[in-house]
């Protein structure tokens, strides 16, 4: 279990979390970064605005891990707390940063007079260094006890984000850095979890001594990590046999996006431009093929049409892909009907899908996008 | 602080959480439907797949709470050790339910054999109640403890749902469900968070007692909102208040939409169909009028272009929103223009947004919904 690297412990703080009016993307965002600096995020917590909950939990994570994020809480109103209750787990008093009053003030100046509330956010502990927030009212702080480290930024993601890569990220590189995890990644569709577990035997169950894998079912297929703090070549054999044992179901490796995979399939087939017209499904589809990355050699999406929207004014494209959700079968099972237009291999009148509510659209979407890369195959 | 409520822990298990790799959307599914029953979420714990920390979590989870909800970890596959975590934490060994496994066979009867590693999905603990999942191999478990309870439902987001509303919730209900929280949620955009803060005054920092008053910054704007355990009434006058001195940034209430809002005035502008094209802003607009709910008296939004897809092809729609990202400005500053087809009003060389990254695109979708919400206004 990536014995000896370091560990960290986030703080999600606030109360919007809890209640469910936010999804906490800046977990998934800064379980990644810390992976590629061979920091291992060890738990989360998402905690709501109370002070001496967050005070508590920073005494037990800073126990616990060699380094301790937090993010949110750093806003100017009474329920942001993050800063007074890190106050309390370190014993120090919040003084006024005169030197942050003034910054604070002149970012202000250009839209009229500062509200006073903002004032809390020039307060700061005396062990604190700020962390600059060229984009945002509220300053990060770095704190350094004994060994570890804690690390305080905002919750608004953009923010948190930009502060992660222009401060945080150097500081810690520097600090607790060590070599980054070596992770390679196989991307499936049309086999289930269990089934793909037992195509890979020892592969999954049994890597090498020192590499970790994983299988995980998502939206987009059954996926494989391979990760390792050693050699990153020690992964190759692995990956290619993992590969080998699942075939044709395989789509791509690493950070390859299924979206991507089939626009460059219809890209080899002789389309320069590709649109979508999808009837009951939400707009899955347009909503997946618009955030796909630009790849080399893919066609380029330029569109989408919803429901009737209409078979009058489809886009012009060298191809339209035409996606159409069918009623539920006896068995409550979601079929879709796919056409693509020029590509009579890609017509068809059933491909099944699994899961139920806004998933099963998406589902649909990834299904019939696994079927058009594959047209090369017929 | 919600005072006398029951309370709530949520265990999200799965490595892939911490590494990044999945963002926990079920954590905020679970914060509103546990408020719906009138159970406050204390606290989310994201923890990795390793029985001995599942196990200790468990333990001090259902110290401190009187509900403890886990997610994840019930899969077919050799990490997948939820089971295992809570068999330790109660002290009872895992035995095999004939029942379970009878279904699970079946269940795979129609594809075929059964991979041997999906048994341990038929794994329970004596004192453990099964779950149904309907479309999923993996049951859940209710297990009771003196006055707490314990219940596991699987990571997936679909089936986790299905499974919370039909065994879940209404067992909740029976056994800890007092009156659900009211609600009041107050929507605006163009007014900052600590602006707004300092407009609303004791409104929101002094509410009446039993009244919890928040304020959120998002990236359809700043959001206010009231809950209370006593009488809804309570909150009518809170709202209007709000409302009153947010003036005419205010959009929308409770479960409104911004893209909803903005489709029903050009749907009083006289529009019945509603495309949109949109350049270097990565399809956000599009995405974001794709996901809007269905509202009376709303224009039908029929799809979009996006970048050079083509003033040629644009659908043929009675409004066309056209958006543009502009280079930014000396200071850093991001603008877009806007212009809708046939509503001169609504041409604009200048909308300021705020933020970076995907999130600034996500904020000049946003920007230009608000204005186009505002058209009566001219």
């Amino acid at each position: 279990m990536s014995e000896g690297l370091p560990t960290a412990f986030l703080l999600s703080i606030g109360s919007e979390l809890l209640a469910g009016e936010t999804v906490d993307t800046n977990a998934a965002f800064l379980g990644r970064k810390l992976r590629q600096l061979g920091i291992r995020l060890a738990e989360v917590r998402q905690l709501p605005d109370d002070r001496d909950v967050i005070a508590k939990a920073f005494v037990q994570a800073a126990i616990q891990a060699d380094v301790v994020l937090a993010t949110g809480g750093l806003g100017p109103t009474h329920d942001d707390l993050t800063r007074e209750g890190l106050a309390y787990a370190v014993g120090e008093e919040l003084v006024l940063d005169r030197e942050l009053e003034a910054d604070l003030r002149e970012r202000f100046a250009a839209h009229g007079r500062m509200p006073e509330s903002n004032l809390r956010q020039a307060m700061r502990v005396a062990s604190a260094q700020v962390l600059a927030n060229p984009i945002g009212s509220a300053p990060g702080w770095w704190v350094e006890r004994g060994d570890g480290v804690i690390a305080l930024m905002p919750g608004v993601p953009s923010e948190m984000r930009l502060m992660w890569e222009q401060e945080v990220a150097p500081r810690l590189a520097t600090r607790v850095g060590r070599a980054p995890l070596a992770v390679r990644t196989v991307k499936t569709f049309g086999v289930g979890e269990s089934a793909a577990a037992e195509l890979l035997g020892e592969v999954l169950s049994a890597p090498p001594a020192g590499v970790e894998a994983g299988i995980y079912a998502r939206d987009d297929g059954v996926h494989l990590r391979f990760s390792t703090a050693r050699e990153a070549s020690a992964l190759d054999p692995l990956a290619a046999r993992a590969a080998q044992l699942l075939g044709a179901q395989v789509w791509g490796a690493d950070d390859d996006d299924l979206a991507s995979v089939a626009l460059v399939a219809l890209g080899r087939s002789g389309a320069a431009t590709v649109a979508s017209w999808e009837a009951d499904t939400g707009g899955a589809l347009l909503a997946i093929l618009a955030a796909g990355t630009a790849t080399d050699g893919a066609a380029r999406y330029v569109g989408g049409l919803l429901d009737a929207g209409g078979a009058a004014s489809a886009p012009v494209a060298d191809a339209v892909i035409q996606l159409s959700l069918l009623p539920q079968d006896a068995h409550g099972r979601s079929r879709v009907r796919l056409a693509v237009s020029g590509r009579p291999s890609l017509a068809t009148d059933e491909l099944r899908i699994h899961g139920s509510g806004p998933q099963r659209l998406r589902r649909a979407a990834f299904a019939a996008l696994d079927r058009i890369r594959r047209i090369d195959a017929g």
